[in-house]
């Protein structure tokens, strides 16, 4: 049992912490905040993810069994004063971690009859956030980020994906050559778009598939666009503004998964 | 034409707009705000609801048209930064207006076979005004909020609903004595459940119909769930959370859409 006592904000993993709001900082360290504990149970349960965990000192009667089952882990007892400074959220249920950013055999994905996403320009957190629990929940193997999408370890979009962000495989700053492996994969795109020819009822979902969901302001890009082998439309009441983008998705791949899972 | 010119923070107008904010004077005063140029529209697009127009005075070449068009109403002209004290939102286009909460006929949409939501407790303004904006997209009749849902007339809410709140009848602190009306009147009542034994595939949503959507973190409430004819889940990967309130919600009104709108 290693449980160490920080009381300091000068202290490293305090100031490492913190600085994990910063995208930049992520990205140089490869690491990333789970708060609360739903999400570190999470993290726990994928092996060597999970490099220490900060305990608010007030609820350790309530985490003993799980300071026991992991008592290989460096867990720090911290007060709550010092939890707010690391935690974005207003109750992180007393327990946070730092995790390293969880890695994904693309070459696996690809070989696999993959249903992946790919996200055009998704910049809002929350749209984000909830695309990756959605995408988890409905058994999407992989989700291709391009430039211009929210990071999806910044502080909300982790907190909204509920532990998804742990189990979804996720591949940022999409390039021309994976959109191009894809294309030599047999993928088939098929783009979400408001002026598609296709009914989102005629699609099928069943095989190597790229589902693509562009900007909510945009669309998807031309580029892209351009390399979808269908575009398709879900169909709306006319009169209607549109769907947010995280729902469009959501209801799209609601449907693969039952096309995919029969039964 | 009636272009008035404000150029003071202490103008009545001005006050009002910005004390819109707070619930109780959207409540004493029957009116909200809604901002931005496809709000606005949404507001002009249903006669008598609009009480005044802001103009940003920037703005004023670009919006000649819409106030030719709707020339009997009262526009009023502020600099920047008053339109800046009046909006929540950053860009606002230049253009908010003072609205009437739209009234709608209880009886008229009982007596029709409608397909109806009720929130239970939902109370992320984000998740509310996502599911008012889906809700408008699939033709629901109507969206009963229990007490303890997020304001539908917050800037928050309103904004998500991208003109959903004055296009969907909405009744707040839903009574027991509604609850009784719906029953005499033949409405089937399905919670959206995890618990349910039934499954989202095999639901009729066809006919007069409550859909129940219950809190995120606390589910359908005893009494309500208690009422329900049907309480049925939505099949995702075991391993996986659960569902986003609003994308739970989106997915069965999608369904239902479908069902009461073949071919």
């Amino acid at each position: 049992m290693t449980m160490k006592y920080i009381s300091s904000v000068d202290n490293k993993n305090i100031k490492l912490a913190a600085k994990l709001t910063e995208k930049k900082v992520r990205d140089r360290e490869g690491l990333f905040l789970v708060e609360g504990r739903k999400s570190t149970l999470e993290a726990l349960k994928r092996p060597g993810l999970v490099n220490l965990i900060f305990l608010d000192d007030s609820y350790q009667a309530e985490y003993q069994e799980l300071i026991a089952d992991y008592n290989n882990l460096d867990w720090y007892s911290v007060n709550s004063q010092l939890m707010k400074r690391i935690c974005q959220t207003e109750t992180p249920q007393g327990i946070a971690a730092l995790v390293k950013k969880p890695q994904w055999s693309w070459d696996k994905i690809i070989a696999e009859d993959s249903l992946l996403l790919l996200l055009d320009r998704i910049s809002d957190p929350g749209n984000m956030g909830t695309i990756i629990r959605t995408a988890w929940a409905f058994n999407v193997d992989g989700i291709l980020l391009s430039r211009g999408c929210a990071d999806p370890f910044g502080p909300k979009v982790v907190r909204s994906t509920m532990g998804g962000i742990l189990n979804v495989p996720l591949f940022t700053d999409l390039s021309e050559e994976q959109l191009g492996i894809l294309k030599d994969n047999k993928y088939i795109f098929m783009g979400a778009d408001v002026t598609g020819d296709n009914s989102f009822y005629d699609m099928d979902f069943s095989n190597r598939l790229v589902v693509v969901i562009g900007s909510e302001a945009k669309g998807i890009n031309d580029d892209i666009k351009g390399r979808c082998n269908y575009l398709f439309k879900i169909p709306i009441n006319s009169r209607a503004d549109s769907l947010n983008a995280a729902v469009a998705c959501a209801i799209i791949i609601e449907m693969a998964y039952r096309q995919r899972h029969p039964g």
